[in-house]
């Protein structure tokens, strides 16, 4: 079987978490509205949302009758079936708890350059995107950046994997995150000095893992700019 | 097994989504930062957030020797164990992405009277809540409003019920976001007329559920206030 997945065909975005996902896992994809042809295009995404099982966003993944919608969700599903989570109940919620609390940082790193909801732009919220992105670099990425460096740090497995001592949904989700802060925020981080070495330490794992140093360097990996969620404003930085 | 939940005691918050599905289901369960005794109160709620698998922030619910949080998560846990999900893998990605896209609308609900973030007062962010305020009621709540009544509608098996012919986590779920609303928003809900039959009809079905309404009437449900998600602050309406 071969996935299909559906998400806009010039951003990283949440797409990327799935990309990851699918590369680190080797299996055979479609990046649908990325393929210039009949069935191709941005037309594929808008027709999947509007499918029998509605999707209010993108992505959206495809897998034989299944037709799954949300970051988390697709990547618990990919995580059950291509071992990147635990095969007990207790380590899938985990996984699934860790992988949730990245969706909440996503949130709120996308809205330090749209405090006011994504349907005004950048442009038009300026002023509380600056004061929004100062709370940010203060307040909320330390606590995050706590929060994954504490549960690094409490797993008895490994110091570089958040679940278990092996690659999980979570570790691939939290290398993007970190990339694309860097991309973002390149002096708060490079500010933060070497507090959080083991967060630094699943970066490098996981940016070394065969399959994903591949990707990274292939034409498949679209890279940062000033649309989708890690926008680097050097006002906000 | 009883339950034990931990949230925080003086808001209906994220935790009454948990308290809803846990009433539903019929199962005992512990409040246990409600609790005035030695093992009870917030400091409950601080431990367990600090303990081995530590969380983020509350809801947290220990099942036996499971402690899972993020909202999400637990209703998922709670609909697989309580037949508030299907029992099919379809179904089960079906009942979560619809929860998902649930958290997703309490994001932008909150962030109506927070939109530069949970760090600051309302008070220091009124000018900046009146704009997101705006926006929201005008462009984000029809959106997921409109999404909802579409995946009512397009339920072969039921038009007030969103996942099979009968009640699943998500309905719950969006139940409490219609009621925080309504609280919250009285005028613009009032605004919208009959356009939401369907959702209304769930509104109304969830809430004659026998557990529900016993529920409801009781003096374990936490009236809304200003503090939490639902504010009625009615510059904002």
């Amino acid at each position: 079987m071969t996935y299909i997945l559906y998400y806009w065909p010039f951003i990283p975005g949440r797409g990327e978490f799935i990309r990851l996902a699918l590369e680190d896992a080797g299996v055979a994809y479609r990046d649908i509205a990325r393929e210039d042809s009949e069935e191709g295009g941005v037309e594929a995404v808008a027709d999947v949302l509007d499918g029998d099982f509605p999707a209010l966003a993108p992505p959206v993944l495809r897998a034989g009758e299944l037709c799954i919608a949300q970051t988390a969700n697709i990547l618990c599903f990919l995580g059950d079936h291509h071992d990147l989570a635990p095969a007990d109940e207790a380590g899938r919620y985990w996984a699934a708890q860790l992988q949730l609390t990245v969706t909440d940082w996503v949130v709120e790193i996308h809205d330090t350059h749209h405090p006011l909801g994504p349907t005004l732009h950048y442009e038009e919220q300026k002023a509380e995107a600056a004061r929004r992105a100062a709370v940010f670099r203060e307040s909320r990425l330390p606590k995050f950046m706590d929060y994954f460096e504490t549960v690094l740090e409490r797993n008895p497995a490994a110091d570089d994997c958040l679940v278990r001592g092996a690659t999980s949904h979570p570790d691939l989700a939290v290398f993007q995150v970190l990339e694309g802060l860097y991309y973002a925020f390149p002096r708060t981080m490079q500010g933060l000095g070497g507090a959080y070495p083991r967060l630094e330490g699943l970066r490098e794992r996981v940016a070394a893992r065969p399959r994903i140093a591949a990707y990274l360097e292939s034409g498949r990996r679209l890279a940062f700019s000033e649309h989708g969620i890690f926008r680097h404003y050097p006002e906000l930085d």
